[in-house]
């Protein structure tokens, strides 16, 4: 079995990141994938659950992952730890699945840096006026809430040539094929297909 | 409009090559796509078409191109001249038209030289006797025929992991799908979408 794929997935926040991974974990029956649960030290809210929105740590625990060079990347927000476990991504891979990382460019240079076989995707909006509608959440923020989130929008925009693929997403089923193709053709890649079929090729190439 | 990509399909005979480039032209009205046509100085045949099955050009002719280097590739056999011609292709890649190429492992090799930015694709048919049965293919050859098809090959698949894609062609609906997405995720790729989206991208970054 060949190894699993990490996808790095970024995009400013409005390009609807978290609605095309889902939609792609949904109706993907044929290939296992799953998106990575990052560690933090922050408390559990309410309706979430460890392990599935993120792996819960105590703060000693998470020094000491840090210390031993478990995270691919961490951050400190606002007096939380937040980090990608090694262990955990490199688990999965190796059982063969895809595993999803939706980070913000600062974490994807960070995680290419240690992992250089990582593919990156960024996803763009359509366009600026529909980036900004979108970003009008409630249809009723103050123009100055707005401009500073475009400011944001616009920083995170401006590495999209970091990446590997670009995705726009305009209509939404378009962008989920794209999403579907680039990982299809991931997976037809020499390196993964030379694993997978080793003994078939074996077989071919036998003298007799 | 970006650039469009050249593809080196390579197969051993009986891996459904042909059919394969043929569906895939037939069946995409999304995409420009073309198949290379060869330069050559052997005769026209009854039902080939100048410019269509071959572009049929005297000797003369074709060592002037050799001299101005406008072969990607060529080889002589039987005494006559088979060419790539480099204009041609780079005409129709510059009108964003992918161009597929039909060519052994060696021309192939002379591509990627010439042009690093081409992308290779080896199909591989699914198990050996499958493949024997493919060789055998009035189902009435003889034991050495079929060795010597084999011999053959065996020789081109032992080349697969040059290429960067390889599709197995067991269900051939499958195998177009797999070449459906690997042109798909080719143009996600971000060169192809910067310039593509290049006034878009202006207008999102755009301070005001």
């Amino acid at each position: 079995m060949s190894k699993g794929t990490l996808y790095i997935v970024s995009a400013p926040s409005g390009a609807g990141k978290s609605s095309l991974i889902s939609a792609l974990l949904e109706n993907n029956p044929t290939y296992a994938m799953k998106v990575s649960v990052s560690h933090t030290t922050r408390d559990m809210r309410p309706g979430e659950v460890n392990g599935v929105h993120y792996n819960f740590v105590a703060v000693e625990e998470f020094k000491a992952l840090i210390d031993e060079g478990a995270f691919l990347e961490f951050a400190e927000v606002f007096g939380n730890y937040y980090g990608t476990s090694r262990p955990w991504i490199e688990e999965n891979l190796d059982k063969g699945i895809d595993v999803f990382l939706d980070i913000d460019w600062q974490g994807a240079r960070q995680i290419r840096k240690q992992m250089p076989e990582a593919r990156s995707i960024f996803i763009l909006p359509p366009s600026r006026p529909e980036l900004e509608r979108r970003l009008n959440t409630r249809g009723q923020d103050s123009e100055e809430v707005i401009a500073k989130r475009m400011s944001e929008a616009r920083s995170e925009i401006s590495h999209y040539n970091e990446y590997d693929y670009v995705i726009v997403n305009d209509d939404f089923d378009v962008a989920v094929m794209d999403m579907k193709a680039i990982l299809r053709a991931e997976r037809l890649k020499e390196a993964k297909q030379a694993v997978k079929h080793a003994n078939m090729l074996d077989c071919l190439l036998a003298e007799e």
